[in-house]
């Protein structure tokens, strides 16, 4: 069985776990607690030596890092994928642009704004600079989205997972949802695909198997 | 024809430029001089609305940002792109692992270190984090690479040039080869692919036309 290592509450945790559920894969989910440094320990070291989640382990043995990849590995063939060329060409652009453009300045403003907010006056300044950087690919984002439904003009697929794994959660790192309503549209858009289930449930109705 | 939008000297520039030679796939090259500023030109902005390169524009009109997506659009179909599911999985892996832990440190350290040397002292702290950071992807890519000629045990594939954008001029951004033999000899072998070109000749035997 697919094996996934995952925290809760991380929108890179996030993705793998919910396109499963959203394609009916049978998976079972380890949690690994990062906030007790439990993926630097000797043991999950030996499951995947970068030490980080998540990790996506297939029947075959395959470990695979990089939560956009897992989605393209667990979606292809599947309709979350387009079979167009110019679609997936799209839809690979997007991916990288989540990347670099929007969850290395959405992730951390979250994690010291509302995950450990013990810090959050020590990183105030840090903050402002990750959501100024995040304000510009949400912009981005914002006008993308003003005359589609979902990412691709062929309907909802993994580039629509890719962003929403942060871009639904935009409060928790101190910016509004107010001044992004074409955002707002979509993310609830995305809330009512089928088999959707909330970033809240990870962990939270499986044990350690889905 | 296929028109790329491209800077001398980036590294993310060279990689959809040199993947086509090495298809032999023709295109139209187009300089945009970014130290000048010409990528946010009224002219420029018409074409892409973000003011970046490389942009990619098909015979089709689609327009294409982010290197590595160009390079999965390129090369889908040929000996650059494994067909193995297990083996595509790993390329996209590695190439969001480059995009996110390689390309971010490198870049900046190399355009304030060799591009633009002037503002080096005055950046010295900056270019001290960078380097920190990129030593710690490149670390990841040495010990990959020490077992191995390329990225994927298949064969050189669009994964070895998306990572050869930036780490065969590593020392550009002021950090040594030296460091890294593994990753020095695959440098090597990289330069000795069917087709390749460096660099340096990026818009030197082309005016508008490959």
């Amino acid at each position: 069985m697919i094996k996934l290592y995952a925290c809760l509450g991380s929108g890179n945790c996030f993705k793998p776990w919910l396109v499963m559920h959203q394609l009916g894969q049978p998976f079972e989910l380890n949690l690994i607690d990062v906030l007790k440094g439990e993926q630097k320990s000797p043991g999950y070291l030996e499951i995947n030596p970068l030490g980080v989640v998540p990790y996506l382990e297939t029947e075959t043995g395959l470990g695979i890092g990089e939560s956009n990849a897992m989605l393209w590995y667990l979606a292809e063939g599947s309709h979350l994928i387009p079979e167009d060329r110019t679609e997936r060409a799209e839809a690979m652009q997007w991916m990288f642009f989540e990347q670099a453009k929007l969850e290395p300045f959405i992730s951390p403003a979250r994690f010291f704004t509302t995950i450990l907010p013990e810090q959050k006056q020590a990183r105030a300044s840090d903050i402002a600079i990750w959501q100024d950087a995040a304000e510009s690919g949400l912009f981005r984002l914002e006008a993308h989205l003003a005359d589609r439904d979902y990412m691709l003009f062929s309907g909802y697929s993994i580039a629509d997972i890719a962003f929403f794994g942060y871009v639904h959660v935009l409060e928790e790192a101190g910016l509004s949802m107010i001044d992004y309503p074409a955002i707002h549209r979509w993310v609830d858009a995305v809330s009512e695909t089928k088999g959707f289930r909330p970033l809240k449930e990870l962990g939270q109705s499986e044990k350690k198997a889905a």
